[in-house]
């Protein structure tokens, strides 16, 4: 109950509450209680970020200030507010509505500081906004000839007694040169924007609601941006572009190759990524008009290679054994170090770590969005790229391993094989009976059967098969029988089809015969055999250390991972069995993690607590690897293991397979290093 | 006495003493007593930085142990290092001769870490070497396929196990860049350098003992620049050249000017500016072969408009009422930050504070060199510039001014003044009877009036008068009576020589009369009647704010003050009387106190400290500032305040002295901004 000096005040939702002298602002009363209400104007009814509703108690509309009403009436500053910014049916400034009796007070969620983000993608838990840039409003007291101290120490003493920020340092030149101008155009009143409460990053002669960032996914194909609100944590735009190393290289071991042997080439590979970052963040503030200076903070995530060309460091070591780092801890630089300068002077770039040689700071980041480490599931993250990433644990622990798959799952060392782009096969489909083929390509949704296809694929024609392609067809010549388990296209069935070709000693299935011929042969089947026989024997080691037969939990990462069905990638023995519902692919888990990062300032240091607990498995060196590799070659190998996807699918039965000999060769073969392409 | 365990160890000259095992390097012995060697390489007999003496007691020379010997003989990396490097008689490795039993050991001087320099300059405290870099030799492990740790925290890793640095933090991307190469190539034996125990800047494949730092004073015409040893402190270069900013303005209120009206040539003046400095430190590394990545530190002193510049901040502000500064706080910046890239690219830049608006960072330094604040004795330092630098006080508290003296003692607004350079004259003397005058110019030895005078001058010719020759000039009149007290040129004389020439309503003395006539005219006298009385009612105010009648020391810093007699300042009345022997001049005081801030890091946290507890007098404001300098103006004004001066040499009698109409007139006129030459 109210008395004629203080009054009880009760919060929601947090239900925080308190009892105040009459007359205090709400603002004071939350922050006393430690309740989370925002302000950039430090309390001056300008901002409007504070605003709440008051639920039970009454205050007057009007100029009269009376004893029923148990808050203040509008003041002068909050009714201007509500005249020129307009405020909804309710709603108050909390830091000019005053207690004049018992309340209770919600705080709408645009209020509060740690806003909750719901994602769009289905499993994956919230954001909470908490960015590492804050704003400050602030009244800097103007020089005169008593006070020598320079314009700096005045505004540093404006943080301090204005917001409690006294740890304000590492203070950057391009920021002391702007700060004389803005400080004089403001006429001493601007907005600071503090990085993790120890940097000024920039100021503005005018109050600054809104500010931004930039989540980079620098993947080795493509580069993929968000430039998202830092304080509403809304994606306002995004967009990515190829990677433009890739004329050094489509695949990640190219251009290490090539760097190799031209030492020079780093620096201007280094060059190229970071001018293509500059494009694209760019292209993101055109489509959304917003200025370069207004872009503060931005968060990186790559494989190691990517993260030591955007860095210029020369990733010849992590071409060869032991594949060491230069550093596996993340990395805080002002982004003009990195000559990106689409963003303002001074603005952040973080980079997450890298877990190991292999497994790199995306892999960190599919954690922050997949969240194993808070999961009883034993989940295991399959990235599937030149080499694979693994990780696979649950939150008693991760374990990390890179197989060496290299990079026939995206298509190269295929005879038909192609980056998946316009003209590739993605999706195939083999009549049982007559062993005709069906497929659709890229960018078009009718299948090569069907009236009109030919008309449909003008542009691009048919020029090959991408990764997922080539799991489909591989998937469907071993269910209808024309590849056995062991891996040899069958000429048995020659005579009832004449897709099945002589091929040298061995066959070939002839999948298109247009402009350009089509098909499967041995060394194809050969080299996808040893890449999934390298992931899946990767895995099993995995599962080994952690003493487990069963996962709870498949994630297939990376743009591989959104493009296959992952049934054929069951059937083939990619991936361990697992209950089919349980294996999704989480397409841009890394560009979301590096949203997460961006967004919330924590999600750094979780992540970088949990990639220094993460133990790190280096497969090539384990003595079981060879025999399980050995094991893995076979499609899929040993049935029995994959109860889940007898369920959904009948598997051709398995006839005895072992020719240790061959496999060797291909083992050995498999292990040198690709020459450039 | 030893026993058979252990023995009493007495190390000298700190006379720290204690008992040890047998066995125990004298290294660990002195570590534990924390007795001050010097050691890079950690113990491993290589740097020969931990050598000493044996001073009682016996040592082996021979490869025989023996009871009877107190140190162990030389191990075989000491005969190593001892047949590679040499070693004085008697001198052994502490960190490999052992103790056997009981010893005096002596520490020379080069082997302490705190070494002390004796300065060659009278009157100054010795420099105490202590860096802010140190070297540390560093076995770090490589990398294997079990441990995935990247390079650089392996390095960090051997920093904290064998030096117990364990606070590394804010590493330079261009450090990462070099490292792993770096560490390859020293087959993981590396020498690492660390800036004030926080930033590695840079290693070596190798073991490196001596690494550099450049001190700098950016005077508004001249930069020097002293290439000092940062281990031993020695200078091994120093050289200077003209400020190329001199082409937007001889003076620093022209080049305020300029930019003034020219916004954008702020940017460029900065350009030249840090341009001159590469030039400057690349001559320096040329006489001296050392190569620009072993330069990792430097320290930089300068007024406030240098400061801003070199900062790249514009100075407007500097140049108006209340001239605030961007910051007066110190600056420590990456060097390449500020384009100086004859240095390793992560050599950092440390810059002293300013003081006030118009007392700069090289105020600053003269009072690390000159130190009042230790001393009993009440000083007063000049800085003549185109401002006046003052600051008078001793250890119980120090009071800084800047007095608006115009740059008439620097030559400017003289009608024959110029810069101190070939052809300016720069000392004269009067003959009481004829009035003739003699004098000399710069960079030559005879005077005026002796045989072979003007061959000597034939390549300069005579050009002006400089602002010591002006001095000297106006003086020399006033005591042959050809300028009364008041300041006007006498006519009175004219008949007796045709030197006094009629000038309008006024008169001219005429110095020289060749290919140029160089002459003293009233507006000349004038201005430094203006300039002085400016200086010394600044001066009295201080003196006034301390409660103080007389000053026990006077130091003339800067250039001016080296070349003028301090005689001839006093009879012109530009400082106050004071003991002639105890006036001194400490031209390159500025400078020496950068280099003591470049080798003492803690003389940096002493100048901030002292720094801030200046206290600041704005003269322009002080109610007293009109009436003293009205006072001020005759020559010298109120000779009964200078019995020091009179008994030294005799004054003219002083006349009544009354002109305030006058006076004013061209004090307001002194106020206004001198436009661009």
């Amino acid at each position: 109950m109210s008395t004629d000096t203080d009054a009880h005040i009760i919060f929601q939702p947090s239900g925080r509450q308190g009892r105040f002298p009459l007359g205090t602002s709400l603002l004071k009363c939350a922050q006393k209680l430690g309740v989370d209400i925002d302000s950039i104007c430090g309390g001056q009814g300008i901002c409007g970020r504070c605003q709440i509703n008051l639920i039970i108690g009454e205050f007057s509309k009007f100029q009269i200030s009376s004893k029923h009403n148990n808050l203040s009436s509008f003041s002068i500053p909050e009714q201007k507010y509500k005249e020129q910014a307009g405020l909804k049916e309710g709603r108050r400034l909390s830091c000019h509505a005053k207690v004049l009796g018992d309340a209770v007070i919600h705080i709408p969620q645009e209020s509060q500081v740690h806003k909750q983000v719901i994602r769009k993608e289905a499993k994956s838990h919230e954001i909470t906004i908490d960015p590492a840039i804050r704003l400050y409003y602030l009244d800097v007291k103007a020089p005169n000839l008593q006070n020598s101290s320079g314009d700096l120490e005045r505004l540093l003493l404006a943080l301090n007694e204005q917001w409690g920020q006294n740890n304000i340092r590492d203070i950057e030149i391009e920021f002391i040169q702007s700060l004389q101008k803005t400080l004089r155009d403001g006429n001493w009143k601007v907005t600071a924007s503090i990085y993790l409460n120890k940097n000024i990053i920039a100021i503005w002669p005018c109050l600054i609601k809104q500010v931004f960032g930039i989540a980079l996914d620098i993947g080795t194909t493509t580069i993929a941006a968000h430039l998202c609100d830092l304080t509403t944590g809304e994606v306002l735009a995004s967009d990515g572009i190829m990677n433009p190393q890739i004329r050094f290289g489509e695949d990640l071991m190219s251009r290490v190759a090539y760097i190799m042997m031209n030492p020079s080439s780093s620096d201007q590979i280094t060059k190229i990524v970071r001018s293509g970052i500059n494009k694209l963040i760019k292209r993101l503030r055109l489509q959304t008009g917003i200025e370069k200076n207004k872009i503060l903070d931005s968060v990186v995530v790559c494989n190691p290679i990517m993260h030591h060309l955007l860095l210029g460091i020369n990733p010849t070591e992590l071409g060869t054994s032991p594949f060491a780092l230069s550093t596996n801890k993340s990395i805080t630089i002002t982004a003009k170090k990195l000559s990106i300068t689409e963003m303002n002077d001074t603005a952040k770039t973080y980079i997450l770590p890298c877990i190991a040689g292999h497994v790199g700071a995306d892999a960190a980041a599919v954690l922050l969005s997949e969240t194993p480490h808070l999961s009883d599931e034993m989940t295991l993250i399959i990235d599937v790229g030149t080499n694979a990433e693994i990780i696979l644990g649950n939150k008693n622990g991760l374990f990390a391993a890179s197989a060496p798959t290299g990079p026939a799952f995206e298509g190269a060392q295929i005879s038909c094989g192609q980056r998946a782009g316009p003209g590739a096969i993605e999706h195939v489909r083999i009549d049982p009976k007559t062993f005709e083929p069906r497929f659709q390509v890229i960018n078009c949704n009718m299948w090569s059967d069907e009236e009109g296809f030919s008309d449909a694929i003008k542009e691009t024609g048919v020029t090959g098969i991408c990764g997922s392609g080539i799991i489909e067809i591989l998937s469907e010549m071993y269910l209808v029988g024309l590849i056995k388990p062991n891996g040899l296209i069958s000429g048995i069935n020659k005579k009832s089809t004449d897709r099945i070709q002589k091929d040298g000693r061995t066959f070939r299935y002839l999948v298109y015969s247009g402009n350009v011929e089509i098909s499967i042969n041995q060394n194809d089947v050969r080299a996808i055999q040893l890449a999934k026989a390298a992931l899946y024997a990767s895995v099993q080691l995995l599962m080994d250390k952690i003493k487990i037969k069963t996962i709870d939990r498949v994630i297939l990462a990376g743009a591989f991972g959104s493009n296959i069905d992952v049934l054929y990638a069951m059937i083939l023995g990619m991936i361990p069995d697992c209950e089919l519902s349980k294996v999704s692919a989480a397409g841009n888990a890394a560009g979301t993690g590096a949203r997460i990062a961006l967004l919330n300032k924590n999600a750094r240091i979780e992540i970088e607590s949990l990639v220094q607990k993460i133990q790190k498995i280096e497969t090539a060196v384990e003595p079981m690897f060879q025999q399980y590799f050995i094991n893995a070659m076979a499609i899929p190998h040993k049935v029995d293991r994959f109860p889940n996807l007898q369920k959904v699918i009948a598997l051709p039965k398995v006839s005895e397979y072992n020719e240790p000999t061959t496999m060797r060769k291909f083992q050995s073969k498999q292990r040198r290093h690709r020459p450039i392409s």
